[in-house]
């Protein structure tokens, strides 16, 4: 089971959780056991796993990020978003996560996010269930 | 095949290697072909793989995020741990390892490490083993 | 279905895209839905997706990661190459990618990467494909 979903972004670095989508897609997959692919097709944008309570720590990361690979800086690239690149390596552009009983493998405290680097834009991320 | 495993951290940062474990669940398991993919589900600790032949290369590891990754630093998270969150991050929280005739396919040197960035603490990780 | 594929590397730090191999043992396979996993069984070398049609954007990945993690540095691992270490663990030793339709959910200007830390030298890398 595989399907693509869109996502609007709001600023040039946007953590947007979607671990309602995530969850919302597993439901309609009715997988009791197996994996779950979160996969962004984006070389400016990322996904990560963290907190979700507070929202400041997706604030800290967000400024420990652009605070490591400034938007302005000694790049090549003629774009002007290196840093968005270099920042979607950091974190990676994909998730797995085990499914048990019906239900993702989430701890307490975890969300799913969406990374945006170099928005606002409309973008896509794919959710793919394994059964297994 | 799911498998929920405990494992004690000792200190605030704390990478402990726990390939056997994932090799002795590989066993139980009598899979031939596939992947395994860990899962740790806390939000201040992450995974990776890495040298486990010589101990300081971990020790290297550990010192280079604490000084990427400041314990006291300007964040706004009040609980004192924006540092575990954003090295959790950093090194990801799941891991997924081809299967080959009933053995991982990690390299001569490759170890798994649980990396605990806010202990010390009792934590948990899931592996999970899919046929294929 | 698992291959192993052999790479040259000839830089320290070589950054070499690999897409054409992984869709060329795509295609053997014959996989129209299912994941593929690519993974480097090596402690200093790593891999990653990222743009792969300006080669400035691969520099200045290149650029970031050695001034991130000098070579030189206050490193206790007596083999001199601690850098390459951390730099693999940064970035990850595992991607996994959604087949959809015959094809890898690859965006458009999504590349795959073996990201090489202490060449030059002979390296391997593994793809595992899993229908599902």
């Amino acid at each position: 089971m595989f399907k693509t979903f869109s996502i609007r972004t709001n600023y040039r670095t946007d953590l947007i959780e979607i671990t309602d989508t995530v969850y919302g897609f597993l439901k309609e997959c009715k997988v009791q056991e197996g994996i779950c692919v979160v996969y962004v097709p984006h070389t400016t944008a990322g996904l990560f796993i963290n907190e979700n309570a507070d929202p400041d720590v997706v604030f800290d990361v967000k400024n420990f990020l652009e605070r490591l690979v400034p938007w302005v800086g000694d790049y090549r690239h003629t774009e002007g978003n290196a840093s968005a690149h270099i920042k979607s390596i950091l974190t990676g552009n994909s998730l797995t996560i085990p499914i048990q009983n019906g239900r993702l493998s989430l701890g307490r405290w975890q969300g799913i996010f969406f990374a945006e680097f170099d928005g606002p834009r409309e973008r896509k991320f794919y959710i793919k269930v394994l059964k297994g």
